[in-house]
């Protein structure tokens, strides 16, 4: 299956969406630290595909809510995403200058910029899942489950200990086990949240739950290793950074350890896991599936 | 008035609490992120006065509440004031090599792990805040307001814009409003937030809410008053950093404004102010008042 146009259509309409509310839930105050809030902007609004807030919408609609209702939280995990992509590429970590095409925020701005404008949109992220129009319309006791799981999986459960092991394997061969951790704490980690977040959020069942979660490890493995594909294959203007990066900085990655083909196979059986994991949900899937699709194909 | 020796025995055994409680709620995962622990669990621990948590209990106390109750709380905002640290010392920061007499985060391991530990830490707190132990004890809506109001004070509206307020003040003549804008977001916001967290998690009324917030801006500010004054007279052995780093940074402070006598009537007449804001607490304020006179005498 391919997918249609309207799904890209739908997609860019939730991409817009995602930009109009980052504006609105994202302050940008005037005054003494006016620098911090340009940098935040800066690096929120430089075109990212909004993938996870997506995710965050479309995990509420599979638990039959309103994709609109969860904003907030759609735009804290995009806050997230922002704010590890800043750290990521500073001197000390990653060492990039362009990201999409454009300077990365140390460069257009300064380290200790970056720095604070990760800190602030991380710090932000939580203010903006116990925000007062998620506890108006969903139970107080959803909020504070998903910012449990929020917080698991962006902190030493996920995401910063998966960047601390990427890390701690530059340069050294890996194992698959190993490399296996890296994925699931660096990357898949966050989408499995973004997903089941909306959910909780809204509220479903035991089972309804086990079938996303297992939906968003799946594509979450999917998507880095196409990522890895990417650095390789893709076209530099296309993906608005240098190919070949992860080779030089000899990054533990698939296609390093298993070659393209093999990552390419890889990819495209942990894309039937994921939609094979959520057909019990039915029709109110649908979106569900045309991302995994989307993860798969995507050119960036 | 003096302090007792029974309130140093109290501020012991309350520190030592702390710490247990510490070592209990930040985990020491094992495995291919374990440097990132090493580094968190190195700041965590060496040697905080623990002024901040031992707010959030005696915030809770004086509401009515047990200080052992909010001690998940307490935790998350020592994690928040380590990670400042953390990356406040950081090269392209404050760049410090020395923090309570040991080397700072990123001169025992290195840059990257300094930010993924203060990172980590940051995160984590969020997931303190909104722990299982302290939805058993308090109503939902308690945690998701204290969860509001310490993202605010750690961010946006508080410390991180507060501490680009002071790198941009660095080296330049600050009027005494500005001066007052990075004091207040800095060092106060979070002073404040830690006091009136364990109030808001217990519960009580407005007035006695704003009672508690009237004291934490006045300790607040007293105790920035008292840590750059601390910066330049004294002994650099009990301090564990070296002295005059503030002037040499050409950092906005107190006394570089005004001068080391109108610093320290500064301070007392904020502590003055914080002793007539929680009057109307009557005994239950009692620990507090105690912690207003060690913030003005403290010697580190």
């Amino acid at each position: 299956m391919g997918l249609s146009a309207d799904f890209f259509d739908w997609l860019k309409s939730k991409q817009e969406l995602v930009n109009r509310a980052l504006e609105f839930y994202v302050p940008y105050l005037d005054g003494q630290a006016r620098r911090l809030f340009e940098a935040m902007h800066y690096s929120l609004m430089s075109g990212g595909k909004r993938l996870r807030p997506i995710l965050v919408m479309a995990g509420a609609e599979a638990a039959g809510g309103k994709p609109e209702d969860v904003l907030p939280a759609a735009c804290a995990i995009e806050c997230i995403h922002t704010y590890s992509l800043i750290h990521d590429d500073l001197p000390a970590m990653d060492d990039d200058d362009l990201r999409r095409g454009k300077p990365t925020c140390h460069k257009a701005f300064d380290e200790a910029t970056a720095i604070l404008a990760g800190d602030g949109l991380l710090t932000h992220a939580f203010r903006l899942l116990a925000h007062e129009e998620l506890a108006d319309k969903f139970p107080q006791e959803n909020l504070l489950e998903g910012i449990r799981l929020v917080a698991e999986a962006a902190g030493l459960y996920g995401m910063v200990a998966g960047q601390m092991a990427d890390l701690l394997a530059e340069g050294r061969n890996v194992t698959a086990e190993e490399l296996a951790f890296i994925h699931r704490h660096k990357t898949a980690a966050l989408i499995r949240a973004s997903v089941l977040l909306g959910a909780t959020l809204v509220g479903t069942g035991k089972k309804e739950k086990e079938a996303l979660s297992s939906y968003g490890w799946n594509i979450g493995h999917a998507f880095q290793i196409i990522d890895d594909i990417l650095d390789l294959t893709a076209d530099e203007k296309t993906l608005g950074k240098p190919i070949g990066s992860d080779l030089k900085k000899k990054k533990a990655t698939y296609p390093a350890l298993f070659g393209l083909e093999a990552s390419r196979a890889k990819a495209r059986s942990l894309l039937e896991e994921a939609l094979s994991s959520i057909a019990i949900l039915g029709d109110k899937a649908k979106t569900l599936a045309d991302i995994a699709y989307y993860v798969l194909e995507r050119k960036l």
